[in-house]
């Protein structure tokens, strides 16, 4: 249950374009908060709340260094939304292989049928 | 921008477990609503807002067969996660190959400082 909660608040965290751009920026290495507003055309404390959803959804660590903030992007935690998608895939995978041998069985059947 | 709209409403989707449960389950082939509904202990018209959303965000097409609402799943709509997801590896990547061609270029430095 407590991973269903993780999973939930990365994929809303996630769900924004100013958040993923963030995130896509970090991906480059560690950015300063003030660096990463620059490009977005919205206020500083606007900013931060996107950050701060960032953080407490755990894609992004924040610490303070002097005067300045220091963001940093935490990869493992993305790898939850890779592990979903895994899951999926190994669901339709299950579904093909039953399918096919569904498809396999009834032309055994036929065969049979034609050779009594 | 219309991508990024998309993308937006299939992470809004997938950002609960019931909606992902669904998902999970229309991986192993379509299903009626009152099925879908059958495993969660909530009333039939907080399931349907589900499924709306679901519907909404394009990962799951709804079409009535008499009496009975049948769901399918849209796997290229949970593609575009996909599609976000190997855009940052790709951003991943090219930092570490910087990082691998700096600390070369560095090690070349410092041999030819030692040689002359």
């Amino acid at each position: 249950m407590a991973k269903h909660g993780a999973l939930d608040d990365v994929l809303v965290a996630l769900a924004d374009p100013t958040r993923r751009a963030v995130i896509r920026r970090l991906g480059e290495g560690p950015a300063s908060v003030s660096e990463l507003a620059r490009p977005f055309a919205i206020t500083l404390p606007s900013f931060l709340k996107h950050v701060r959803m960032l953080e407490s959804s755990g894609l992004v660590r924040t610490a303070k260094s002097g005067r300045v903030r220091m963001c940093t992007l935490d990869r493992e935690r993305l790898s939850l939304v890779d592990g979903w998608l895994d899951e999926q895939r190994r669901v339709w995978d299950e579904r093909t292989d039953r399918l096919a041998a569904f498809v396999a069985g009834s032309a055994e059947i036929l065969e049979s049928k034609e050779q009594s």
